[in-house]
C-alpha cells in the first residue's frame, strides 16, 4: 500500500486524475472501473477536458462496479450510471460502446465477462466513513464474495439506505442493488482510492493502521499488492 | 484464482516447478520465496538438476518467509533454512549471497528490505490441513499483519507446536518463531500454492469455495489478483 | 538481451520449453506464437506430454507467424502449419479454435487481429545460419515491415527457396509466402530464440556481438527489451 | 507504436507530462530518464508544480541519457545536466541522491549500473529534424551500440556541432560527448517521444511511415513494443 497525502481536495483530485490518466495511456485496450459519488466530483472536473474528443483514449473501456436501479427506470440508468453519466461519461463524450453497465440482469456474468477481456486493469474507488466501497457495505458482502445482489432484507436498515440512494422517492426505491464483491475488486491489477475531508479521517486512520476487519470492508484492500490511497490533509488529520 | 488439478503428486510437483522456473527466467534480478516442508519434496527433486550449476539463474535471489530457530543453533540455520538447505539450496548449489535468511534478529526489517529491492516477484507456498501457510497458523497472525514474531504464549498449544517443529528435542525448543504475515505475502506479485493428498482435501475445498475466514488463514490468498492453486486428484477429491 | 548457453541440444530444448511453459501459466488468456522447423523438434518432444489433455492450458491461443502455402492444398495447411500440426498441435491435442493460422488470404489483417486481442505475449523463434527468422530472409523484408507477402520475384533465388520448402515438388511450389515482419515480431512482449549446432555458431556470434544489420535480419531482435537467446555449446563455440 | 496527435504545443506538453507522471506513480522505486532541450520546456512547466515538494515521488530515480561536458566545468554539469537542472531538477527540488548523471568518466558502466537497479522503466525523448535522439546523431552511433563516447573526429562536422552545443564558446568546446546508444534506449520498458512544430513534420512523417534507416536514428524506436509518439498538429502536418 502506498499512502499519498495531499494538501487539499484540489490536489487529491489532481493526483487521483494523474493515476487514472496514467492507466489510460496504454498501447492496447485497457479496462477500467471508476467511482460515482461526491468525492470524485473534482477529479472528473480535471478529467473531462483532458479526455473530451481525445481519440487517443479510444482504447479505454469502462466497466461499472455497482448499480442501484430506480424502480421506475431502465436498469442501465440506475443511480450509479446516472451519476457517472452526469459527472463524466456525458461531458467527456465517451462512446456508448465503450461503457459496460452492470445491471440487475447481467450481474451474474460480470466476473466472467471481465475475465474474457483479460481482467480489469485499474479501478478508482471512493470510501465511506463506515468503510464501504462500491456496494460493499458493512454487514452485506463477505470478503470472499464476487459480484452479487444485495437484497433489502440483507441488513436491517437496507430499505432506508435504498430510499436515500433514490433521493427519498418511495416509488423509485428498488428492493436490491448489485455490486462487484471484495474478491472481484481485489482481482483488479491496480487499485486507487480517494478520500477527502474530516469525516473520512477515521476510516483513513483504520486503513493506515492496517487492521483488516470484515466489518470495515475497505480494510481488505490494504492487502492488495498495488493499492494506492490518496487523501487530503483533513482526511489525514488523525494519522 | 486459477485452480490446476493434476492427476498425482508427481504432476503437481512438475507443474509447481514449471511455475517456479518460469518466474526465474527474467532479464533482470528476480526476488522469490519458496516453501520448506514435505509437500515440495518432489518439486525440489524436479528443480535441483534444472538449476544446479546453471549460471543463467544467477539473477534469482531467495528470501525466507518464516523461521523457527533451534535454541541451540545459530539463527540462520533454523528449522526452515535447514530444511531448505537440505531439499534445495545445497543440492542445487545456490550461492550464499543470493540467499537472504529471515531471522529473529532481522524480522523487523524484512518488509523494508524486500521493498528496497522492488518487492518479491513470486512465492511458492504450501498449505496445512488447518489452513496455515508460512507461520500464519490459525489463532496467531491477523490478516493485517506484516512480518512478525509469534511467541509461545500466543496460542495455548504453541509450546507443543514448537516442540514438534524441533523434533521433540526440548532443549532445542525456542520460545517463538518469525514469519512473514498475511499482508506481506499478499504484497507479492505472483502467488503459487501446492497441495497434495486426501488430508488436504478439506482445506482445498475451502479455498475453492472461496469463503474468507481469519481462522483459515490461506483463504485470504484466494483474493489475490494472481493466485494459482495446484493440487493433485486426492487433494481435489472433495471438489 | 539475455544469453543462455546450455551444454547440448537436450538442455537447449528443455530450457526453451521452460520459457514457453512459463509464458503459458497465466490467469487469463495468453497469446503466443511458436516456430516450426528442425531446431524445435526436441523442445516439442518435451512439451507434448506436459500439455496434452491439460485443461489448465486452455487459456493459451496460438498465432502462426509465417506460412508457405502448398499450391495444391488449402491455405490453412501450408508448410508451417503442417509441420506444427505434426510436431505439436496434433500430438498435444490443441483445440482448433485456439489455433489462428496465418494465410495468404488473411495476412493483411494479422497485425490488426493480434492488436485486438491485446498483442502477442510470447514468441518462440528459430534462426537460420543466414540470420533469417520467420520468413524474414535476408534481402526480403525490411526492419520496418509488418506482416507481409514475399513474392517469388522478390529475391533472385526465391523460386528455388520455395521449391525446397515444398520438398522439391514443382506442382506444389507457390509463387509467394507470408510472414510477420520485423516490426510485428519486435512488437511482441517477450522474445525467445533457440539455436543449436556448429552451423549456427556464426550467426550466434553475430547476435552476441550485437551489430545490427538489415542483411542479418535476426540482429534487430538483440535490441528488444526482453529478448532471450538459448544456444547449445556447439552453437556457442565461436563466442 | 501509438501515435497521439494533439492540437498544439500546450496539449503536447500536457499529454507528455501525463505519461511521465503516470510512470512515476508506482509502489516501488522507478527508474526514468528525461530529455533536455527546447521541446520539453512546456512539459517541465507542467511538471514542476506537480512534483515540487511532493514526497510521494521520492520513489523516482533519474538517469541521464547523454552529456556534453563543458571543457572548463565539472563533468557532472555538462550541457544536458545544466539544462535539466534549470528546466526541472532545481525548480522541482529533486534530491541530488536520486539524480544519476552520465559523465565522461562513468559512461562505460552506465548500462551495467542501470541493469543492477532492474533497468529503466521509462524514458521521455525528443527528436531532431534529422532524426537524432539523445546523442544518437546520424553518422555517429549504430543501431547495435550501447552507451558510448562520440569523438570530434567521428563525423566531419562534429567540432561545429560541439561548438554550437556550448553556445559557441571555443574554450568550452569538448572533444567528445557521451550518450546512451540505440540498444540502451531500446532496452527501456516504455518509450515516449515528443515533437512539436512544422520543422519536425518531416521526421514525424518518417516515423509514422515506419521505414527503419540507420541514417535516421529515431526510426529504430518505431520497432519497440511500447513506443508512444506525441506530436502537435504542426508536427503532424505532413501525415
Amino acid at each position: 500500500m502506498k499512502l499519498i497525502i495531499t494538501k487539499d481536495y484540489k490536489e487529491m483530485s489532481e493526483v487521483g486524475a494523474q493515476h487514472l490518466i496514467g492507466a489510460m495511456h496504454t498501447q492496447y485496450r485497457t479496462n477500467i472501473s471508476i467511482t460515482a459519488g461526491t468525492t470524485p466530483v473534482g477529479l472528473y472536473e480535471v478529467m473531462v477536458p483532458l479526455v473530451k474528443d481525445k481519440k487517443y483514449f479510444d482504447n479505454v473501456h469502462y466497466y461499472n462496479f455497482d448499480e442501484i436501479p430506480f424502480k421506475t427506470r431502465p436498469q442501465e440508468t440506475g443511480v450509479t450510471m446516472t451519476n457517472l453519466n452526469n459527472l463524466y461519461f456525458h461531458p467527456a463524450g465517451i462512446d456508448r460502446d465503450r461503457i459496460h453497465p452492470l445491471t440487475s440482469d447481467n450481474y451474474t456474468t460480470q466476473d466472467e465477462r471481465i475475465a474474457e477481456v483479460g481482467g480489469l486493469d485499474f479501478v478508482l474507488l471512493g470510501v465511506g466513513a463506515d468503510g464501504h466501497y462500491c456496494g460493499n457495505l458493512p454487514g452485506t458482502t463477505k470478503f470472499g464474495d464476487r459480484t452479487t445482489k444485495v437484497m433489502e432484507y440483507d441488513r436491517e436498515d437496507m430499505k432506508d439506505v435504498l430510499l436515500r440512494e433514490v433521493s427519498g422517492v418511495e416509488e423509485d426505491r428498488p428492493d436490491h442493488y448489485v455490486t462487484m464483491g471484495p474478491k472481484s475488486i481485489m482481482n483488479i491489477k491496480k487499485l486507487v482510492m480517494i478520500a477527502s475531508g474530516t469525516k473520512k479521517a477515521g476510516i483513513v486512520k483504520q486503513l493506515v493502521d492496517g487492521v483488516v476487519l470484515e466489518d470495515v470492508p475497505a480494510t481488505l484492500l490494504t492487502t492488495h499488492p498495488d493499492f494506492t490511497l490518496i487523501v487530503d490533509e483533513e482526511a489525514a488529520s488523525l494519522l
